[in-house]
């Protein structure tokens, strides 16, 4: 075994690679890192913003990549099994930043390791083979070209182990598309920010990890009381088996009645044909099995057969972002094809929601004539036209002729064409995901602020969604806090789970268990610490972890060139109310909420940048004075 | 095809059954019966009231044991698979009704008859047979004294027919115990008020039934339409997947949440160990697949397994009502005895309410020294001792020692033993079921007024659960109609829906489908109904089918000796605070409501018999002479 007393939680070492000199180096998980990040997340942007210098290309050899895994993975701790993802993101400038689930966390630190950082870059295709802690690097000039479900299964048979986990990419990150992403055994992306043009600008296929190794944890009984108690929290949540039978899908069923469906490029709110494209429907006719990532008990992944002569096949998945992306946000009314198209995706490694975006972006341009068929190369890119996307997504993937155009993003296309800026739908550069947030306010502010763009999972206030005020006047003392068309309480809601979602990532732990089922609080999260790693901690030291790394996060942002004015959302949702559905004549208050958003997290509210005392407070001293002597400090 | 093209949603026929003269009679529904009442229990009652003279003993062959379906039933519409079975009651000697799932109800209609009416009383043990319009007895002899398990198979070995559908009756109902019921395919009871008892009395061992025939439906295209736009409603439904995995089970948990749970005989309203008696615990440790009544499509029971050395069973269900009347109600944490207690209740042929009322009121006595091991017979009635629930569950249907003087009710018991009068839980002498009214106010009314005695099914008013104010306020002008803890605008929510129920349960529909979920409405049923028979109906005139049935229930209890007096709940429920949970501090306000309630109905608030007035608007004009007759009118 690997690990050493010393660090209970922790395998206690990281792996340092660099691909231009194929050096290898297992180095000490640093005690005082781990005390101000935690892990996962926390621990990479750390790592990014020490070594990562400023104005750095992302696709050249001096972007780091990163994988992070924390304490809580890997001791069977239910939904305990995430890995966070982070470079400089070469689709938007700034902190590029994906979390996935599956099992290859928890292998990765049976395997020996907390984290890999990746530098350098070969010079030709490689793919990492981790074992119990050795590393190889391989030949992949064989695997280059691979969609991902050749790649894996190639990677497979090759090493033979059949517990082995794999990360790789598709011919869409080979390709450079700035929405490509990172998969994790064919259909578990880290796809947001273009992490896998990253791996690929580094000539790296693959990783594969394999180990036999444990984690010890501290408090052994501790532990086995918190999980208990999770358990029955979980198991008796009123969500639970809507969760499990459905996973995320059960969503859009809820968007349409709430009306803030993404239709028609957020057109069309709400739409009569939800029924035949919902998680119900998938449940009811198409799922056969359920699948559950490492240690977690609402396995709410589902395997699906699409049965239909000759092209009858079987798929994983979808979560809601593809499913109404493949089929609202474009138009489209029929399940199979977009269940087809997902798949496509998937295989080819991309981004679902930057894709949704790049395509029902262009279908609204073509929609009112502002696009036509010379420009799209033939495609008539009408609402629904699923051969007309099937052909596209190849062409974005390849990077040919119109899907050339889209293959770095939305507002690089508009840039290209010279038009469709206002319709544009992003934040800093990352395309927004599936609800409209003039009916979701405090996501619409989550959106905003977020550190890596147009995002839900980086505050995910679902608990807006309840629409009950008492939580909003318990939790943070304003009753429309909770109430998902409030506008006052949004800025503390966001801000609070903004910590959250970064202690969560930081632990390894699932969003599903902290955010959407509300059952991680600090105090919990301080008790589960002490349990696996000994710290004593308490529950405010906890909140300071969060805030330190959503600070660091915004700080490496600053640094990167955001400022105030990316704080902000495309202007149809701040001008142009909401024309049908349950959230009509709403648009987004947005001014109001960053105000009360920035006076929460003590930040300059002329600049969006932290003050001082904020950055004192936390502890964080040296990046106080880095910022001073770049001159971005501002109050 | 025995139906005939002039009523469209019925066969048009019934049989009558004379078990002293063996006459059978296969006579025309009358027209003018079914449009007042509709089907099922609606004309089950009207048979009731006039067919069978004031003052006839229960067990005598002058009563008459009424089996009826309802329109839909047969139809495939989902949740259409109810029958009712109605006669004077042995239990309370007033109206004695139960309603059961299952396949039964459709059966009976494909072998061609709307309702079977049972008279007299055969000489010797006899089952009837009836298939395909044809009717036919059988000697019982050998199937007298049989479980209800042994005689099902037996008869199902008989006849020789997978497709056979059987009413039963068991050992308790043979030695007449009070609260024994008729059982359908062996784990689906119609098991309140006592109606196996009736059947025992009638020497009627089972019926049987088998048809080829179908139900013809007026309108197929309107029928269609509603049958898709109820499906997306129960699919789409919040509860669909707890529903279809826990089926009533769920209520546990949520019952200990809010404070109401019977523990202890109603002194423990919640408890810390509920989880390990849940329907949750069942779900992911015990069942194994799923089994729906006909046509149904939230399949709600289940078949479980129990797995333990040389102690292994199989079984169906339970339901929370057994569920919880075997555990906190008598003070059992142990879910795999529960579960084989209710084996036992089911195979025994008894009412699982009645007889946990019965155990856990003689264990209240117990624990408080007021009855002791002589005169139990030997037995330590602790709570939770229960190996001497199993034993007491055999002496009560063999009444035998202590078993007899439980055998006839809890009310019955006390007189027999001279004590226990206080906390004998019953309304009307029905015992009252697993919820503590002082935290579930509607409920607590609708025990009081209900026409069968402390039950929830004549009323159902769910939605109270959902503690939804603007429910309440739209549908009843008051918002506390829908906190459970309100009582301003109950008597509106009880008389809505008992009207509801009395017209789901004529109709042959599913009380989960309209109360439970909410998805019938009188608007909604008059579609159905103008659907399915052709008949051009108003959601007004449904809604006075409804109070109809409702009026002459009352109107046939007072006839039998039902006064104002009786209108009322245990007085520990009445004067005695819950002192924990939830719903601590709190008594149930009956007299208020109950004065509401009247008020509602058009009833006389001294006497709670219905006015002139009220019985001229329902057409119940020579039901209003007759009590005119019997000097009744009081308004």
């Amino acid at each position: 075994m690997l690990n050493s007393n010393r660090m209970y939680g922790y395998t206690g070492r990281f792996l340092r690679i660099n691909l231009s000199t194929m050096e290898f180096k297992i180095l000490e998980l640093e005690d005082k890192m781990v005390r101000a990040y935690l892990g996962g997340r926390g621990l990479n942007i750390a790592r990014l913003y020490y070594e990562v210098p400023k104005g750095v290309d992302p696709l050249s050899p001096d972007n780091k990549l990163i994988f992070g895994v924390g304490p809580i993975v890997g001791t069977g701790f239910p939904l305990g099994a995430r890995l966070n993802v982070t470079a400089k993101s070469p689709q938007t400038g700034i902190l590029g930043d994906s979390n996935v689930g599956g099992h290859f966390a928890p292998e990765l630190k049976y395997a020996g390791f907390d984290q890999i950082i990746i530098e350098g870059r070969s010079n030709k295709p490689v793919y990492l083979y981790i074992q119990d802690g050795v590393a190889e690097i391989r030949d992949a000039s064989g695997l280059w070209g691979m969609t991902i479900t050749k790649a894996y299964e190639a990677i497979r048979r090759e090493i033979g182990d059949p517990r082995i986990q794999i990360a790789l990419i598709g011919p869409a990150a080979e390709n450079l598309v700035k929405f490509s992403g990172i998969f994790f055994n064919k259909s578990r992306p880290a796809a947001r920010t273009g992490l896998g043009a990253v791996m690929a600008s580094k000539n790296l296929k693959a990783i594969a990890v394999r180990g036999d190794g444990y984690v010890e944890i501290a408090k052994p009984e501790l532990f086995e009381k918190i999980v208990e108690e999770v358990e029955i929290e979980v198991y008796t949540h009123e969500q639970y088996w809507p969760r499990r039978i459905m996973g995320t899908t059960r969503i859009l069923m809820a968007a349409n009645r709430i009306g803030i469906l993404p239709g028609k490029h957020f057109t069309e709110p709400e739409t009569p044909y939800a029924f035949e494209i919902s998680g119900e429907k998938l449940a009811l006719k198409y799922n056969v099995k359920n699948r559950a990532c490492f240690s977690c008990i609402v396995p709410c992944s589902r395997i699906f057969i699409v049965k239909k002569i000759s092209e009858a096949f079987i798929g994983e998945g979808p979560e809601y972002e593809a499913l109404a992306g493949m089929t609202v946000r474009i138009g489209n009314r029929n399940l199979e094809k977009a269940l087809k198209a997902i798949e496509a995706i998937n295989n080819l490694g991309m981004d679902v929601i930057s894709v949704s975006e790049v395509i029902s972006w262009a279908m609204e341009l073509y929609s009112k004539g502002l696009l036509n068929k010379e420009e799209t190369g033939g495609l008539k890119l009408e609402w629904g036209n699923m051969e007309a996307v099937m052909k596209l997504l190849e062409d974005i993937a390849y990077r040919r002729g119109f899907g050339d155009i889209l293959a770095d993003g939305v507002i690089v296309a508009a840039e290209k064409l010279g038009k469709g800026f206002e319709i544009a739908f992003h934040v800093k550069k990352l395309e927004m995901i599936q609800a409209d947030p003039r009916g979701l306010k405090g996501y619409g502010l989550g959106f905003a602020v977020s550190s890596r763009g147009a995002d839900h999972l980086r505050s995910e206030p679902f608990i807006e969604l309840s629409d009950n005020p008492e939580l909003g006047l318990k939790m943070f003392g304003e009753p429309e806090a909770t109430l998902r068309l409030g506008v006052k309480g949004k800025g503390k809601l966001v801000a609070y789970y903004e910590n959250i979602c970064a202690l969560v990532d930081s632990l390894g732990v699932c969003k599903n268990l902290a955010e959407n089922m509300n059952i991680l609080d600090y105090g919990k999260m301080a008790k589960l610490i002490e349990a696996v790693t000994g710290m004593n901690i308490t529950p405010i030291e906890v909140e300071v972890i969060g805030e330190r790394i959503i600070n660091l996060e915004r700080i490496y942002n600053v640094r990167e060139g955001v400022k105030r004015e990316h704080d902000t959302l495309p202007e149809r949702f701040l001008k142009e109310p909401l024309k049908r559905g349950a959230s009509a004549g709403h648009v987004i208050e947005l001014e109001k909420m960053l105000m009360e958003y920035y006076d929460t997290r003590g930040w300059d509210k002329n600049t969006g940048i932290p003050t001082a005392e904020k950055l004192k407070a936390l502890n964080l001293i040296d990046v106080l004075e880095d910022l001073q002597r770049r001159g971005l400090l501002t109050s």
